[in-house]
């Protein structure tokens, strides 16, 4: 048994390790950071859906090792096998004893595959890990397959869908509720999203769950619980995934009712010499204070710059996040921020909703103007909470600004009143300009 | 003599008009709300560069008037002659007094002709007024034109010179000071937008101002301060637009030494029922409180609904306002908000800087990904005071948040640690997002 010792300990080296590293060494050069991950190579995680058409293969999608190595960080690859908390010491699978003084939880998250679902453990049954041996052997085997049964419409579904059907399969997307991305938009944004990504190929079956997947050997046809039978080549199971946190509870760490490691407002698990960031860590929404399961690269990026920051003494609080998403379908592109209507109505809630249509140049008639939507939620008292937004390129940034004026919780009127800047060829119109336009429109509701 | 009386008369019909107008109209829905413009078309202002060759012609930029009229807001095409205060009574050019109650000058800004320049009136000498009938006929005139020199590297300059060189002229762009855009950018930014406008075509002298115009009735030449003489079948004169406050003046407002209208912070002029908003009214930096010769159309948007929300009482305060600007040369653009390092040196304000340069998109293999650059400025203790983007089509939201970020008085960790949404085709990586990378490395340099 081989024994190393470093100050600080970082196991997982995805979104969270790297950022919990960087963030860290960058704040306490002096203290020796140490990242331990599984994985060979690490691939950029939300790029994984474009890796079916758009990227040429896996090869392009690795995040490099040379930041860590320049900025001073020490990596290893293996599997930290156990940790013994009383001893602050890790093993790994390659018989390494790590000593630690702060160890990361940054253990990730992996595909679910529901013990319910019959007929999962088939051949050609694929799930959508962040591992690169085994996507590398899908994308492998897709030569073989021409019809694909994707089951779970949440973007990963989504996504993989256009990809594939661009690659020139045919692709059928299943999905139990009755909008694709319910997870993330109200009807009225998921319902073009869902118009697009038909007009583009993709087959969309929606309100209707899977009850099993048929073959004898391989898989051979999905039945759905509508009783219609899918014939399938080949089955994606994308119905979310549950947080890596085996290695937490077998190390006696507390975990919350739905499998996250527990940490305070600090990030700190119940040893407060660990802390856990990213997915498999604890989240609590920002607006309702409630758990809740985002499970994001950018969120994981959030986390570890707060776990480094209060590596030697609490510096930076959580008091919860908000859910950012954003895609892109096509030219068209949809985003949102926050709480939205359906899951305000879901939690009773009382809001007042604002929208606009308008354009993202100005005028129209300059080439590449796409249409851009905004949806605004606020509470009764004028507080934003909520923004969806669809658009061109620029949809991403526009997310992002409505996500800081919600965590920022602005009133309507401030939105109303705050400086925007535009350009013809880069926004909307000053005198349209949709974010601020659904301000208006909501703030007419204000008693 | 014709007699109409308003509830509110406003004069001008250009951004500052129609959204004080609407917004106005949106909140007093029982007041009658009348727009008096001299104009029979308005342009969309800030895409007349685009006139020159992305549009084809004036009629592809013009706002329409429905919007107004299904507002039920009132419309006359004339040009007031007097404001008579003590009746609360104006007189147009077509025999017309209009008697109001409340009155919004919103009469904007005329392009600069420097009483110094010799030549200036020598025929083919143009400037870019918001004027659709003098630009039809300039775009006429300009097929008659090879050889054009530009004098003044601001945002229309800069423009129209990439528009016309895209069209087939031979441009030259003449800059006194010592960079182009140097108003609004720092020279790392401007430098970058130089060489880009240079590799498109356009012939750029900075750091000369410009003797005299050389012709014997028409326009032959460009006498440069070098020596240098710049032949040239036209002139366009872009060195900025002073605010169009004669009628103000004349009706006995008050002015500020640099001629914009004096108003209070709820946007009133000395007269309490007289308000300005727009290229005519004063605004100061929100940041240092000084005058500041912002005019832009999304200031204008900003104060117009400020002087809605007032008036029938104070009830939006502008404390300042920061300029917010951006623009694209060819695929790159290029976006500012807030105090630029330049300006900070010039007030003799402490600051310290963040800069970091990555990818708009992520992994960089996708197509379409543009380098992205983001510099930050910020107080010595923390609060973000100015941002400066260079990337793609994003810049302009991107560059909104900023402005966001800084209208806010948002800290540097408040910053680092909020949460943004990222996603492959849309964002930088959450792991290298520049403007939060650029708030790091600013955050270092704290004490």
């Amino acid at each position: 048994m081989q024994s190393i010792k470093t100050d600080v300990l970082i196991i997982g080296g995805s979104a969270a390790g790297i950022v919990a590293a960087q963030a860290g060494k960058s704040q306490y050069p002096d203290k020796e950071f140490l990242v331990v991950r599984k994985e060979k190579h690490v691939l950029v995680p939300c790029a994984i859906p474009y890796l079916f058409k758009t990227l040429d293969s896996t090869r392009q999608n690795i995040i490099p090792d040379e930041p860590l190595k320049n900025a001073g960080i020490k990596l290893k690859i293996a599997e930290i096998t156990s940790i013994d908390r009383q001893n602050k010491t890790c093993k790994t699978d390659d018989e390494t004893e790590i000593t630690y003084d702060k160890l990361i939880m940054a253990t990730g998250s992996t595909p679910i595959i529901p013990g319910w679902l019959k007929g999962a453990s088939l051949e050609n049954v694929y799930t959508i890990p962040k591992n690169k041996e085994y996507l590398d052997r899908f994308i492998q085997d897709l030569k073989n397959f021409k019809k694909i049964v994707i089951i779970g419409a949440g973007f990963i579904g989504v996504e993989i869908s256009d990809e594939l059907t661009k690659a020139g399969k045919e692709v059928t997307l299943v999905e139990i509720m009755p909008h694709i991305l319910s997870a993330a938009f109200d009807p009225e944004i998921a319902f073009p999203a869902k118009n697009i990504l038909e007009k583009r190929g993709t087959k969309i079956k929606t309100g209707t769950g899977v009850k099993e997947i048929l073959g004898a050997k391989k898989v051979e046809s999905v039945l759905l619980d509508s009783g219609e039978k899918q014939e399938a080549d080949a089955v994606i199971l994308s119905m979310g995934y549950r947080p890596d946190t085996g290695l937490a509870k077998e190390s006696g760490l507390k975990l919350t009712d739905t499998g996250f490691i527990e940490t305070d407002k600090h990030m700190r698990t119940i040893d407060p010499d660990i802390f856990a960031a990213g997915d498999c860590a604890q989240k609590k929404n920002l607006i309702t204070q409630k758990p809740a399961p985002i499970m994001l690269a950018s969120t994981a990026r959030r986390e570890s710059t707060i776990v480094a920051m209060n590596l030697y003494g609490p510096s930076a609080a959580n008091n919860g996040t908000i859910p950012v998403f954003s895609t892109s379908i096509g030219e068209t592109a949809f985003g949102a921020a926050g709480l939205i209507e359906t899951f305000a109505k879901k939690e009773s809630i009382d809001i007042i909703t604002g929208t606009f249509e308008g354009i993202d140049k100005h005028p129209g008639k300059l080439p590449n103007t796409n249409k851009q939507f905004v949806k605004l939620t606020a509470s009764t008292d004028g507080i934003i909470l909520g923004a969806q937004v669809i658009g061109g390129q620029s949809t991403g940034e526009l997310t992002n600004l409505a996500s800081f004026i919600i965590q920022n919780k602005t009133t309507l009127n401030t939105l109303i009143t705050a400086q925007i800047g535009t350009h013809p060829l880069l926004t909307a119109s000053p005198i349209a300009y949709p974010l601020i336009k659904a301000a208006q429109a909501a703030s007419k509701k204000l008693t």
